[in-house]
C-alpha cells in the first residue's frame, strides 16, 4: 500500500472555499492560509450563534498499545461515511503538534485513506496557531525572569516560579536546565525547564475560551509563581496579559480544511490529554455544530481519560453534550490487553481476544454511566480473523452495545458506511448527559469518584505533598474546579502494566498543579514526562523536499 | 500627532489581489494570509526570470544614534513617492523581529505616514517566516542533543558544540544555560544557551539562497560542532537537512504586503546586522526587481555595517548592484555625532552640526569609493532650524553629493516627491560596483580592506584566539568566503563611544566565528550580544486588545 504521503499527494483538493460553502459559508467568513486552508472569522460567530446545534458525535477508544488503534483516522473515515450519505458533516479534531512528527510518528493527520489534508501542512506549521501559543507562553516566561532582573518588585520566591517555558519539538535536553548565568547582567540564576507547546495552560486555555475576551480573562488568571508569603503571583500582577492575548488573536480563530473526501474538518487546538484536557478547541467544535448536522470530534487516548475529560471539563465548561458515543478498538490492542506479546499478534487467539475484552467492556460501562449511547466501532485489520471479529461482535450483544466495522484506513467513507447509520441512530435516541462529579464536590471528592466510576479503582492515597497541596488550593479558593486527572494512558489503573480491566487496586495521587487560568486543578498520578524525547533514529532523518516540492518522510 | 497603530487602522488598505495586480501578478502567483498578505509563489519564478531587472534603490545611513534616523520609515516614504510619481515602484524590506517588539522598540514596519501595513500582523506573527526558522534551528539542535543522549556515534566533543537553541523573544535569561540535566534519561548536561530567532544562521541562509534546494545545500554544511580529533560535524551528518528544509519550504517565499499608499511592499528575512549581513532576502530583491521599475531596499545599521555588508556579501552572492545609494540621516542625530547630549538636541547649535558632519562625509565618501551615486537624505524633525539646514545643504554641496529634505513621517510620499526625483536622475546614470575585496584574499586581508578603507582605521588587533581561530578556518577551506564584520553601529570604529569620524584608532578581532552554511566567516569585535533583554518596564506592558479587535500599544 502507498504512504500516507503518496496517498494526500494524489488528492487533487478543491479551494476551500468549496469546502466552507458546503456549510454555507461564503469569502467573507474565511481568512485564507493559501488555497486549502482557512481560518473563520470572529464575525461568522455572530451570525451563526442563535443556530440551532447538530448532533456531536464523540469518538474514543479503548487504553491505547502499541499495537494502535487508529481513533484519528476513524474519526475521519466515520465523517467521510456521514458526508458520503448526504449528511451535512463536519469533523472537529485536534491540531498535530510538531514534536512527535520528527519522533516517532511522522504526522498525525489520519492515516491511508481516512485523511485530512493538505496533511504536509497540517502536520507542520499549519496556521501557526501552536507557534502563536510558544511565543505567548515564553514571553510569559521572558518578562517573569525579567522582573525578577529588574529588581523583583512583586517579591517573587524564585523556588517556587511554577512557569516553565516551551517550545513545539521533542527535546529532552531542555526538561531540567538551570537559566540565568553568566553574571550580573544575564539574569538570576534559578531552576527552571521546558515543556512541550501541547502542554502549555496557554494551549488549554485556547480550547476552553468562548472567544479572545474570555481567553484574556483566563490568561490574566494565570498563577506563574508565588511570594515569599505564600500568595500566588498571577500573569496580571506581570502587566502582560494583553500583549498575550494580542499574540493569540489568530491562534483563537478555528481552522477550517478538508479530508481526502472532501468533508470539511475542524483543526485547532490540542492540549496534551494528561496534564490537560485532550480535547480540539470548545470554539471549532462550537462553529462545527451551528454548522453541521453531524460533527465528528475526538478526544485524547482512551476513555478513562479522554473522554472523562471531554466530558466532566470541556462540555461541563461549554454546556455541550455528546449525542452519540463511538469506542474505537483494534483486535489486535484487544489480544494485547489479554496478555498476549506484540509480535504475536498476527496469530489468531480468541482466549486473549476474551481476556482482552474486558477492558473494551469497562469504557462501554463508563459511557453508558455517562447516560450516551455507545457504539463500538473495529478498525479492522487484514489479520483478523472471521472467528475473532464473531466473538466480538457476541460480547458487544452480551453487553448490549452496537457494533460495527471499519475499513475506513483502506477504504475511506465506504469502510465505514456501517458505523455511519448506527451513529444516525444512536445520535437520534434521547439521552441525558451525567457528570462524575459536581462542582461542588471537594478536591478529593471529585478524584475519588473518577477513580471509582471511570477506573474502577478501590481508592486512592495521597503524598504528603499531594495532600498539602489540595489543602492549599482549597484555601485559595480554587475547590470548585474541576479536576484534571494525569495517568498513564496505557492502564485503567495509574500503572501502566496493568491491562485489561484492573481490579483491586487503588491510585497514587503523587502531586497537584494548579491551572487557574485553564479552570482546573491537575492531579498527577506517577510521572507524567511534559517533554517528550526523539528516538534513536527520529523520523526527522527520513524526512525531505525535493526540487520538485515533493515531500517525503511524513505519515 | 496619532500613534503609529491609529495611522495604520484608519488606513483601508485594498485587497492583496490588488496590489499583486500592480506587479501584473494574478491570484495564481499568491498564496493568501488573509486578505492583505501574500506569499508569492515558486512558480512566478520561472516565468519572471528572464525579464529585464528594475533599478535598485539602497537605503543607508549614519551611524545610529539614541536619536534616532527613521531608515524604514524614510525608505518606505521614498518607494511611495515613486509610486505616486507614476513609477512601478516595490519597497524590499526586512520583516521585524518579535522579541524587540516587546522591548523597546514596540514595532518596526515604519512610521507615522510612512507604513507598512497590516502592521499588527507584520510586527507579530506575519506569515510565520520566524517561527519556521525558529523551528527549524531547534530541531537541529534537538537532534544534536538525541545525538549525544543514544549514544554519540559521530564522537562529538560537547564542550565544542557551537550550535545554540533560538527564541524569537528578548529572553536574557537563556542567554547561558545548563541543559541536559535531571539524570541519565534527560540528556547530557552542558552548556548552552539561546538567541534571537534573528541570530540564527538559517537566517542568513534563507536571506542569501536563490531557492530551497539551494539553501538545503547550505544548510548541511551548517558546522554545530567539532569531533574529538577536531573536524567539524556538519548538519548533513545529523540526517536531517532534509527535515530542516521541509520545515523552511514555505519561509522561503517572499511576501507582499502593502504601504499606507498602496505601494507594494514585500516584506522578507531579516538577519542580524552584526554576527550577520542584516539584509532582506535576495530571493524577495531577485523577485521585487524583475516586477517593478524601482525597487528600494533597506541595510541594517549605518553604511558601515549595512551597505559593506549589502554590497561585499549580499551583491557578491547574489550578483546585485544598486543603482543609487540613499544615505538617511538628521540634524538631531548629526548633533549628538557633534558632541551634543541627547537632552540638548531639541536646541540649535550650527557647531555641533558642523561638527558631526565628519560621520555623513565618512559615509558618503564609502558609497563613492563602491563606484556608486549617493544621495543624502534627511529625515526632518520639527526642531530644526533654517539656518541648520542650510549649514547641511552647503556641505553636502561641497562634498559633491545630492540633498533631500524628507517629511515622509508626516506626509507621506508628498513629503519625499524631491528626493525620489533625485534617486531616479542618480540611478539613470552609469556606475560600476567597487567591491572592498576580493575573494582571493585572505581573511586578515579582507578584514584589514574594511577596516581601513570603510571605517577608517589604521589597522586590526586580533586576540591570540581570534588568531588561532582564522589559522583554522583557513586550513580548513573557508579562506575564500567574505567576512562578516560584528561591531558596534553606534561608531565608524569599534568603540561606541567614538562618535563623529574617528581617526588614529586600530580595531580589536576578538573571535571568530564560522558561518559555513551560509557562506561567511564572522569576526567580532567587542562583545555582540545576540540575545537582548527586555527594559525595566517593556513594550509589552502597554499592548492590548479589545472586545472589537481593536489594538493598542503597537507604534
Amino acid at each position: 500500500m502507498k504512504t500516507d504521503v503518496e496517498i494526500a499527494q494524489e488528492t487533487q483538493m478543491v479551494h476551500i472555499r468549496e469546502i466552507a460553502a458546503q456549510l454555507d459559508l461564503t469569502e467573507d467568513d474565511l481568512e485564507l492560509y493559501g488555497k486549502y486552508k482557512a481560518k473563520i472569522t470572529i464575525d461568522t460567530w455572530h451570525k451563526l450563534k442563535n443556530k440551532k446545534n447538530g448532533k456531536l458525535i464523540l469518538v474514543t477508544a479503548i487504553n491505547p498499545t502499541p499495537a494502535g488503534e487508529g481513533k484519528t483516522t476513524m474519526s475521519i473515515g466515520l465523517g467521510d461515511a456521514l458526508h458520503s450519505l448526504g449528511k451535512k458533516t463536519a469533523l472537529a479534531l485536534r491540531e498535530p503538534s510538531l514534536g512527535p512528527c520528527f519522533g516517532i510518528k511522522g504526522g498525525a493527520a489520519g492515516g491511508g485513506y481516512a485523511q485530512v489534508v493538505p496533511m504536509e501542512d497540517i502536520n507542520l506549521h499549519f496556521t501557526g496557531d501552536f507557534h502563536a501559543l510558544t511565543s505567548a507562553h515564553n514571553l510569559l516566561a521572558a518578562v517573569l525572569d525579567n522582573h525578577l532582573q529588574q529588581g523583583n518588585a512583586l517579591d517573587i520566591d524564585v523556588r517556587t516560579i511554577t512557569w516553565r517555558r516551551v517550545v513545539d519539538l521533542n527535546d529532552r535536553a531542555l526538561r531540567n536546565i538551570i537559566c540565568g548565568l553568566g553574571g550580573k547582567a544575564h539574569g538570576v540564576p534559578r531552576e527552571t525547564g521546558f515543556d512541550i507547546t501541547v502542554a502549555s495552560e496557554l494551549m488549554a486555555i485556547l480550547c476552553l475560551s468562548d472567544n479572545l475576551q474570555d481567553a484574556k480573562k483566563r490568561i490574566g488568571k494565570i498563577v506563574v509563581a508565588y511570594n515569599h508569603a505564600g500568595e500566588p503571583v498571577r500573569a496580571d500582577d506581570l502587566n502582560v496579559t494583553g500583549a498575550l492575548a494580542l499574540l493569540l488573536k489568530d491562534a483563537i480563530k478555528p481552522n477550517l480544511v478538508q479530508s481526502l473526501e472532501k468533508t470539511p474538518a475542524f483543526i485547532h487546538g490540542g492540549p496534551f490529554a494528561n496534564i490537560a484536557h485532550g480535547c480540539n478547541s470548545i470554539l471549532a467544535t462550537k462553529y462545527a455544530l451551528k454548522l453541521a448536522d453531524y460533527v465528528v470530534t475526538e478526544a485524547g487516548f482512551g476513555a478513562d481519560l479522554g473522554a472523562e475529560k471531554f466530558i466532566n471539563i470541556k462540555c461541563r465548561a461549554a454546556g455541550l453534550k455528546p449525542d452519540a458515543v463511538v469506542v474505537v478498538a483494534t483486535i489486535r490492542a484487544l489480544k494485547m490487553h489479554g496478555g498476549l506479546a506484540k509480535q504475536e499478534l498476527a496469530k489468531p487467539d480468541l482466549a486473549a481476544l476474551e481476556a482482552g475484552l474486558a477492558n473494551l467492556s469497562k469504557h462501554v460501562e463508563n459511557i453508558k454511566n455517562f447516560g450516551l449511547p455507545a457504539i463500538v466501532a473495529i478498525n479492522r485489520f487484514p489479520a483478523d480473523t472471521e472467528a475473532e471479529i464473531h466473538l466480538l461482535e457476541n460480547a458487544c450483544q452480551k453487553l448490549g452495545v452496537e457494533f460495527s466495522l471499519s475499513t475506513a484506513f483502506t477504504d475511506g467513507s465506504k469502510g465505514s458506511a456501517d458505523l455511519a447509520q448506527k451513529v444516525i441512530r444512536a445520535a437520534d435516541t434521547s439521552s441525558t448527559l451525567h457528570f462524575t462529579y459536581t462542582d461542588e464536590m471537594s478536591t478529593k471528592e471529585k478524584i475519588a469518584a473518577i477513580a471509582k466510576k471511570i477506573y474502577g479503582a478501590d481508592g486512592v492515597n495521597y503524598t504528603p505533598a499531594a495532600d498539602k497541596a489540595i489543602a492549599q488550593m482549597e484555601k485559595m479558593g480554587f475547590a470548585r474546579l474541576p479536576v484534571c486527572m494525569a495517568k498513564t494512558q496505557y492502564s485503567l489503573s495509574d500503572d501502566m502494566h496493568k491491562l485489561g480491566r484492573p481490579t483491586g487496586f487503588k491510585i497514587t495521587v503523587k502531586e497537584i498543579r494548579l491551572s487557574a487560568g485553564a479552570g482546573f486543578i491537575v492531579a498527577l498520578t506517577g510521572n507524567i514526562l511534559t517533554m517528550p524525547g526523539l528516538p534513536k533514529k527520529p523520523a526527522a532523518e527520513n524526512m525531505d523536499i525535493d526540487v520538485n516540492g515533493k515531500i517525503t518522510g511524513l505519515f
